[in-house]
């Protein structure tokens, strides 16, 4: 317990970690110490553990934060992009039950001219994530070298795989170490992971998603504008484009929860189908992701080319294209039946007349998980099959003995727990609920302008 | 970074850090569980340094406190004196500069026939310990088997040692990561670390010197006061008797600093001799020992006995005995000078006419440990011989060219460094202070009772 300062270490741990207990406001040098000498090992798991607790109960400025962010960031590969001519812009969705979008926003906004490098995540508690949903059509590689990563997107406009060892190696480090010391809930940290990921894949502009509600892990509004107000702040300091957008989640994003099931809801809107509150989110992101691209001046010009993108089938298009690449089997995307498919089905019917006046979203997706659709415990496989698909939404009207979602199964034990999860989620009322949740509850930037 | 609860263990270590992380209470059982775990090894240091950083910013109730204690006390062995008729009675103090009184106050209580099984630490920072000042007298043995400790209490009613591997192993534990990790500070964990040692005496009663002022851990009074109540309360639900005394550390207590020159002003008071406050705060501590330790009925007759047994002699007589029981050089009590003695000494005169308005007693403390009287790194080593004699006090009336102080060296530069901070520490002014600090602040009883 008397860990010898590594030579050329100018500063002790145990003095930093001191003055943010005490409140104080941290040097960037002084955080740029702590994260590289914990990355390198020379400072261990115990004093950083400390620390992480006083930054979640004292909190950081906004200078400390951005600090945080830089030192992660560079401590690992910086993709260095500038030979791709077009502007290249990433969306960041802070999680959510359904939230496919990133699947439908990477080749639409490569259709449209702008270059979606985009690195994703697994799918973390009750929410899903990007890399299992890619993963459930047959053959798809997400686990490209930065080389593979660099010619797909040269190629096609967009790519998508996970996190690489060489990305923010500080941030894996220092993330597993939150993991089990209660240090995951600060918007600062969160903010600096987050953000060190994202601008490590050489980006110009990056379209934030911060979920609210039920189902996202920032369960009220304020908390939610907190952290996107944090994360574009953060990103301007480093002189990104940035905005946030403050969306729903307190009920799942489109019908289909589940990694195929999700899919084919993907394919769905890029065919100009699927859920309306899907397709209206995608095509807001979209403009987002177009406008801050350059190419187009407005957020409405940019939902109008997205709309004219996926009606002509270019954006479907981009979306084949980037599954070949990857080396997914294109007859799934064309015909969805092909993914892959669950055993057992069954329906949950209302047992009363009346309206959905709330859906209960992160039981739905913990639901989801014990059917197999994520992970109870990190080294649990996903199956890709199973999930749920909603028939009816916050608002419906619904009859007695009417379907309100079908669950998709491997497992009759798994089924049954899912199902009273499922049961319990919905909520049945006499009269509609009085008011509707907007699908974007505000739009950030820092710098004020709104399109 | 997963790791594995060990069988038996139901609780999980994350769950324990988040709850005191968001402010909650932890049952008795989360804190037995975790210190338990701890101290076998089944859980790592990093979850527990982000638990105390939790423990630092968010406190503690007296029922955790207590709860912290009692387990940290469990955790090694706790010595049965039950076969002693005498009442066990002990003395804590928080720490200060020239603050020698347990080295009067064992033989002194025991002298009139209380037991005072006193296991004592080594200097801290700047303060002195009382291990180190036993270790002074040539032969005297702090480090005894608990089966020779218990020999030398029956045999003469006191006796003097450091803590062993079996006492409140949880404690040395938690100690050494606390301060690795900016965690000292806190009244909560200072109150178990303090208690759990001294309860593990089996004593029946404890009297705590809590210092406040410019040499003390605890610079105001307010926090000193409420670290005491927090012992006091800690050690009443633990079946103790408990009193607190709030005493000065504004200036060094008596003249003599340093381990040798200590001990002869600890043989000067048992003689009846010695500087007045430190004869009348032994005095007063020694009044509270016997009171709590049932052999008078008030404290007031407990300072009359003790004045007696040091004019009788029966006090020095004890403090012979001691000595002799724990293998100490008889001939150096009886003769000082026979104490290790510095080689050189150099006289700090005052160069202005005036009155010692202030003494900065935490720099005077440091200049000590500077001589090499105490540790500047853990793994120094004590020089017995060197220390400070100060001939005026706050208060004093001086001459420009009289001697404030006498620096006793080994070594020219060290001495240099020190005649610095001794410079800096007198405060001189044209009138004396306009208000007298007292000796005793406060007295703390939980019951409100004050003899």
């Amino acid at each position: 317990m008397n860990p010898t300062p590594a030579a050329g270490q100018t500063f002790r741990a145990v003095d930093v970690i001191r003055k943010k207990r005490d409140g104080g406001e941290l040097s960037r040098d002084e955080i740029e110490s702590l994260v590289n000498a914990y990355t390198r090992g020379d400072i261990p798991d115990y004093q950083v553990s400390a620390w992480l607790m006083a930054v979640v109960l004292r909190g950081m400025t906004r200078a400390e934060t951005a600090a945080l962010t830089d030192a992660m960031l560079r401590s690992g590969e910086v993709l260095d992009l500038s030979s791709l001519a077009a502007k290249k812009v990433d969306k960041h969705s802070t999680g959510g039950v359904g939230d496919k979008t990133s699947l439908v926003l990477a080749p639409l906004a490569a259709a449209a001219g702008v270059a979606v490098p985009m690195i994703s995540g697994r799918g973390l508690g009750h929410t899903g994530g990007t890399l299992d949903k890619l993963e459930s059509i047959p053959g798809f590689n997400v686990n490209l070298s930065v080389a593979q990563f660099r010619r797909v997107l040269e190629t096609c406009g967009c790519a998508m795989i996970g996190q690489t060892a060489d990305i923010a190696p500080a941030d894996r480090k220092l993330y597993a170490l939150r993991d089990v010391t209660g240090t995951v809930e600060s918007p600062y940290l969160i903010c600096a992971s987050i953000m060190s990921k994202k601008l490590a894949e050489g980006i110009d502009a990056l379209v934030l998603d911060v979920k609210t509600g039920s189902g996202a892990f920032m369960k009220n509004e304020k908390d939610a504008a907190f952290l996107a107000e944090l994360m574009v702040e953060t990103g301007e300091r480093m002189g990104k484009q940035m905005v946030a957008l403050i969306t729903d989640m307190d009920q799942p994003l489109g019908s289909k929860i589940g990694n195929a099931l999700e899919v084919v809801e993907v394919v769905e809107v890029l065919r100009g189908e699927g859920p309306e509150d899907l397709r209206q989110l995608c095509l807001e992101l979209a403009g987002w992701m177009l406008h801050l691209g350059g190419v187009v001046d407005t957020v409405t010009e940019g939902k109008k080319q997205s709309e004219k993108l996926i009606s002509s089938g270019k954006a479907l298009g981009k979306f084949r294209q980037m599954v070949e690449l990857q080396g997914g089997d294109l007859q799934t995307i064309d015909d969805p039946k092909k993914l892959p498919q669950a055993e057992h089905s069954m329906i949950l019917s209302s047992l009363q007349n009346g309206y959905v006046s709330a859906l209960q979203c992160e039981q739905i997706g913990t639901a989801c998980v014990i059917l197999g659709g994520g992970r109870e415990r990190k080294e649990d496989s996903v199956d890709p099959a199973v999930g749920i698909v909603l028939h009816k939404k916050v608002g419906d009207p619904v009859s007695s003995g009417e379907a309100l979602a079908t669950i998709y199964y491997n497992a009759e034990a798994r089924a049954a727990r899912a199902r009273r999860l499922l049961e319990e989620s919905f909520q049945i009322a006499e009269s509609p609920p009085s008011e509707k949740r907007p699908l974007i509850h505000r739009v950030i930037r820092k710098s004020g302008e709104e399109n």
